[in-house]
């Protein structure tokens, strides 16, 4: 694993999460994006090389809301960058740990992403991501 | 704020956890350390320029204990690094963030600390630190 991408952040309100963080953070969100897979809007701020993405939920039975409904807004995944997901999956597969999906999904920001499940890591959901390149390469 | 310097994990059992995390990020332990002042026993491993903390609490009474026993096993804190603590800690209280204390103090890992309330921080308890330089700078 290369980096921690970003961390997920659980938000009721993202335009008022968005003002928190700007503040916070001292920088802009650079990007927001509905992802309508799982349900949410998100919003993305650069710190160094890591991102926060604020997630808010589009519907009241998904897991962001769920989330929130169990634990309240906070920290909701760690996002690890992998040069080959598909062989960080073969490798955790090969270790014994469970992954929520059999192949790589499209995510947010230009990612394939696949998550671990949180009961074997300590509760912390982890995703894995790739970035999508486009084009061919010479 | 230079990058994420570490993600705070709390956890019941520090080896069980350490052997997750050695699996899942295919890399060791480089440090454990006791931090009396706040109770608990650390373990970190580096990712790429970021870090995990692993965090088990040595009393029943202090803040990993309740943390755990509210949420559960899981996500505890964000830590960004700054250059100069004190300047950052001066913006943060001008933007009216409310901080923990007053003044930095000393962390783990050779770090000057102050954490950030999470009620202001959609939940998060958010952590600066900055590196503390041993000797003087020529």
């Amino acid at each position: 694993m290369k980096k921690i991408e970003h961390i997920g952040i659980a938000v009721k309100d993202l335009e008022l999460s968005c003002s928190i963080y700007e503040q916070l953070l001292g920088t802009g969100c650079y990007k927001k994006e509905n992802v309508s897979s799982e349900n949410v809007d998100t919003a993305f701020f650069l710190v160094g090389p890591n991102k926060i993405e604020l997630l808010a939920a589009t519907d009241k039975l998904g897991t962001i809301s769920k989330f929130i409904e169990n634990k309240g807004e906070g920290l909701h995944h760690i996002a690890f960058e992998v040069d080959d997901i598909l062989q960080e999956m073969d490798r955790l597969k090969a270790e014994g740990f469970q992954l929520l999906s059999e192949l790589p999904k499209p995510g947010a920001d230009n990612k394939l992403v696949c998550f671990v499940h949180p009961k074997q890591a300590s509760g912390v959901l982890i995703e894995l991501c790739q970035e999508i390149k486009l084009g061919k390469e010479c």
